[in-house]
C-alpha cells in the first residue's frame, strides 16, 4: 500500500536497536483518517472471506481493529496481555515472546468471545519474529474457530514471522513489508 | 444516553466486588456499531468545542476514542501505562491508582504529541473515583494545553471522582451514570 508506505518514509524514525518508530500515526498517536484507508484496504482484500469476528492484541492494535471492523460490520475482540496466570477462569490463553521489550507473556480471551467456527481476521500493527500472531492463532484454534488470515500493517519481512505463518496455510496479508532497514540507510521495502 | 443504560441493563454483569463488567460490549469485545453511536453522542455533547485532538488511556480507552475522534476529525493520543520509570525520556508523566486492580502506575505521554494550547478532549470508558482521569488532566496541564471536557461512557457516580473534577470547573459528560449498584437490586441510574 503505497500510502503506508510513503508514510512510513515521511514520519517513521529508526531508533536504538533498529526498533522502526511509527507513534505519531499508528501507536501512541493515532491518525484515525490514516487508519481508516487501511480499513477500507483490509476490507478489499479480505472482504469475500465471511470473516465473523475481528481480533487483536491490546494496546496498539485496537485502534486499527476497531476502524476495519466497521467495515466488516463485525464486532473486535482484543486479547489481553497478562503476567498473573491464576486469576483469570474460563478463558482461552497463548504465550507471546516481546524481543522488543524482553519479556514474555500470556495473552487471554474470555471463552465467551470466541466460538467454534467462528470465522476470525487477526488485524494487528506490527508482525516481525511472529510470536504475537502464533499467540493468536493459537487461540483461535483453543476456540474451535478458523483464522481467515492476518491483515498487518507493517511487516518486517526481514525477521520471518510472515512466512512461518504462510507455510501453515495461514493468508497474511502486510500493507508494507520492510525488507531492510538501518539508520544509515533508512527503510527499504520489498 | 438511553441506548447506554438499556445496554448495560442487558448485557452488563455485576462481578464480585460490585465490579460492573460490560465486556461484552465495551472493554474485551468491542461492539463497533454501537460505538458509533457513543462516538456521534459524544460529538453531539461537544461539536462547539474546536477539539485539537483526543486523550485517552490504554487499553480499553482506544476503541470508543478511536471511533469518536472519526466524528471531530481529530487524531487519537493515547497514554501509556508503565511501572518502570526510568525507561521514558521526553515524556510528560501522571500518577494513576487502581483501586480494581491494588495498583498504582504511571501513565506518559511523548512530548511530541501533546503541544501549548491544543485543546484536548478526554475520552474513556469509566470514572470511578477518577483517579485516571485526575492523572491525564495533570499531563494535559504539564503541556501547557487545555482540558476542554471530558466524555465518559460510564460514570459510578456514587464513588464521586466525577464531581471531584467537575469542581475543577472541567466539563464531564458520562452517558450513563449509575447512582447505585448491587448483586440484589442489579443497577440503578441517576
Amino acid at each position: 500500500m503505497k500510502l503506508l508506505e510513503d508514510r512510513i518514509i515521511k514520519d517513521g524514525k529508526i531508533g536504538e536497536g533498529n526498533v522502526l518508530k511509527v507513534d505519531s500515526f499508528v501507536n501512541h498517536q493515532i491518525d484515525v483518517n490514516f487508519m481508516n484507508e487501511v480499513g477500507k484496504e483490509f476490507f478489499r482484500l479480505f472482504k469475500d472471506e465471511k470473516i465473523d469476528k475481528i481480533l487483536t492484541i491490546e494496546a496498539s492494535g485496537i485502534g486499527v481493529a476497531c476502524i476495519t471492523a466497521q467495515y466488516f460490520n463485525v464486532p473486535v475482540v482484543f486479547a489481553k496481555k497478562t503476567k498473573t496466570n491464576n486469576i483469570y477462569s474460563d478463558v482461552y490463553k497463548g504465550k507471546v515472546e516481546s524481543y522488543t521489550h524482553g519479556v514474555t507473556y500470556d495473552i487471554v480471551v474470555s471463552k465467551q468471545f470466541l466460538k467454534q467456527d467462528e470465522r476470525i481476521l487477526i488485524i494487528d500493527d506490527f508482525l516481525a519474529k511472529g510470536s504475537a500472531l502464533l499467540g493468536l492463532i493459537s487461540l483461535i484454534e483453543n476456540a474451535g474457530a478458523k483464522t481467515v488470515g492476518a491483515g498487518i500493517l507493517i511487516e518486517k519481512a526481514y525477521q520471518n514471522g510472515g512466512n512461518i505463518v504462510r507455510d501453515m496455510g495461514i493468508r497474511v496479508e502486510s500493507l508494507a513489508k520492510i525488507k531492510s532497514m538501518t539508520l544509515e540507510d533508512g527503510v527499504e521495502f520489498c
